[in-house]
């Protein structure tokens, strides 16, 4: 926020319902509105659903891609999410779904890196999804609150996954590139 | 590269194949050194590698996650990753792979959005897998040069692919969320 011109209005949201309405308010009086999120806005963000709406009352949107806690937080925690002769293919799902379902654990490759996103509230049930399609005994490694000073990095086994209770943001990575965190992260 | 302190050393590599070596030489001499490089260097990128190379020898090294072309590429296009009902699943592979063999196409999920990297010069071949485990009347967008001033879109259907030649660097995203640009992209 330091990078704002004085002259910028400058207002935080307590929700997402309303960003919509805060972005055609001011739009509609000539404004240059900025939303500035976490993350990337179309990697499981609401940048689609906020363009689209806009876009169809006839407001511009410009969509600045931004860094993913897809690919930061893992190599923060000093996993590659591929590697040579590891894996070359990436999945990527989230726990916190539009309209309350499950992504399809039927779709989720058995090899492979698989990345997912908050899956907090609904570990239990995604512990035992995985377990029908990828080894019990195929490592996970656990992020916590990860980038955050109080970050949390634990790596246990898919089968010992739903006994555990996570804080948010939370993330988790299974395959084999998660041993490579034994070599490349920097303790600090 | 502007943003260096004058008293920087820049070094600039021709090929890959050179930048280990350059990298011990500068550390061992007690300097910090910096590899600045396009994207993520943990997504499909030569970063992990690097590194194991490095701190095997005993060099410290840090990983700084970058924008990834697999997000920002398909964002200024006008292509969201996912959005609500359409998709919920991101797959990433890549043309260019380590020992010269492709990914696992019996891996690829049937639906969901599907991200190839560097499709170019295997572009015949990727087609081909594609369409055993894809509908072939899939749309796909086929970015070439994705960002720069000449960058081109193309939306074809998943069998019209192959008959295509790509400039380079080139990037295929496949799934509904692709007609989404028709909405979402921003003509500038």
């Amino acid at each position: 926020m330091s990078y704002a011109k004085p002259s910028c209005k400058i207002i935080y949201l307590n929700n997402d319902d309303e960003e919509i309405d805060v972005l055609r308010k001011h739009s509609l009086e000539g404004k240059l509105v900025v939303r500035l999120k976490n993350g990337d806005p179309y990697v499981f963000g609401r940048g689609g659903k906020i363009c689209l709406t806009l876009k169809e009352e006839g407001i511009e949107c410009e969509v600045i891609p931004g860094v993913s806690s897809v690919n930061s937080v893992p190599a923060y925690a000093g996993i590659p999410l591929t590697f040579p002769k590891i894996s070359d293919m990436i999945t990527i799902v989230s726990g916190i779904t539009d309209g309350g379902k499950l992504f399809d654990f039927q779709k989720i490759p058995e090899k492979g890196t698989l990345v997912i996103l908050m899956p907090g509230k609904r570990l239990e049930e995604i512990s035992k999804g995985l377990i029908a399609k990828r080894n019990p005994s195929e490592k996970v490694a656990v992020i916590e609150r990860g980038t955050y000073i109080d970050q949390r990095v634990s790596l246990v086994k898919l089968k010992e996954l739903s006994e555990l209770k996570l804080s948010s943001p939370s993330m988790l990575v299974i395959g084999d590139v998660v041993k490579l965190r034994n070599f490349l992260w920097k303790l600090s």
